[in-house]
């Protein structure tokens, strides 16, 4: 029985919105304390997290408000390796599979991710760098999905912390994309979607992304507005 | 039962070691065979691993000569995958303790490893730039180790992937460092290690580099030889 876990996050971080997709999912009892990013409380490096940002996890310990956390409480911080403990703490939840191979292909799936779109998804949204870099990571990850038939998830029928891992990257950007909020030039988002929403090429992936936007834990952890609102602050052409 | 495991390696590679130290202290039953990265055989590629790095495992299906692997095994690559694969295997070896929060501490060392010194790696050994570096990343991951009395590795008593995957690394720099071979200047190489190996400072990294060293896994898996003569080709200032 796990014991008592507080999840510091922020609803514009797509880190945490990770392991908010995994607690959703393991249907975890957990307390959600938001960090205002912009305005970091004192307390929250030297108690819960040295590296400062979010997500990071009390677990354990007396339980205390969440502002008070208790040294007493193992504090874990990275989102993969909370993604990791998730997933340890609640293995009925199937997060990740028993079988080892299928528990390799999922952190497989997650390197391309971390090595193949994430280094360019900042570049492209912030920069207006090509969106030709994220497309061929896209390729990359969509050419590691199984066939539609085998279910639509990054491993078949269940969905797991490879599919929790990607996807608050990738609602970002449609996020971005469709309110052609970005570095980019004036059309260069919709222009962008359109490709991935259209373009033959892309079918699987297109498949899969709206299978996960319409799952339940991502329609409770997702917070449209506010990363549209802040996006256009952070990133926005002047009028 | 695991089934048949072929590992595709290389003595010079780092990340390959990595998994040849886990199989080891896994007393895995598994075939080493040796790529050679200056020459990989045409059907490495299309066959094992279509990024052409290694390592990589052909896990399972019919047993066939390691440069005839069959289709029907699964392949497997990326060294980190890998660790986690070997430790799922091979759960009696304890590489990744049954314990959540341990094995969360596992991971985030990893990725301190991953994020603070392995940037820096070929920085310092193959341009010269300053040790200082690494020195600043050997810190960090000192600060996550355990006191000395709670047991020498990572985790404390138990040897685990949190070791496996840095101690490759750190063996090739004491072969760059000790025989003075890398791109920094004539003289570099010992005085970084003399930092090391006296400043107090660094006495409880000291302490768990040289356990890692005397681990039978490393001596089985390290070919000093190898890597001296490599690192003196690729970088050893002209006589």
């Amino acid at each position: 029985m796990p014991e008592t876990l507080t999840l510091y996050t922020a609803k514009i971080c797509p880190y945490a919105q990770r392991t908010e997709l995994a607690l959703e999912e393991a249907h975890a009892d957990y307390t959600r304390y938001e960090i205002d990013l912009s305005n970091k409380p004192e307390w929250y490096a030297p108690r819960v997290n040295p590296a400062s940002k979010v997500p990071a996890v009390a677990y354990g310990g007396p339980k205390t408000a969440p502002d008070q956390p208790s040294p007493e409480s193992e504090k874990i911080a990275e989102s993969l390796v909370l993604l990791e403990f998730i997933a340890d703490l609640y293995p009925e939840s199937n997060l990740l599979p028993k079988d080892p191979v299928l528990r390799a292909k999922a952190r497989f799936f997650i390197d391309a991710f971390s090595t193949k779109v994430s280094p360019f998804y900042m570049g492209f949204v912030a920069r207006g760098e090509p969106f030709d870099n994220l497309l061929k990571g896209f390729e990359a990850l969509q050419s590691l999905l199984p066939p539609a038939d085998k279910g639509p998830f990054a491993l078949g029928s269940q969905f797991s912390i490879a599919d929790a891992a990607v996807l608050p990257f990738i609602a970002r950007l449609y996020v971005a994309m469709k309110n052609d909020i970005g570095g980019f030039a004036k059309g260069v988002g919709p222009a962008s979607l359109k490709i991935l929403q259209e373009d033959e090429k892309y079918k699987r992936f297109k498949a899969y992304v709206n299978t996960l936007f319409e799952r339940e834990s991502f329609k409770k952890t997702f917070h449209e507005d506010v990363i549209a609102e802040t996006y256009k602050k952070r990133f926005g052409r002047p009028e």
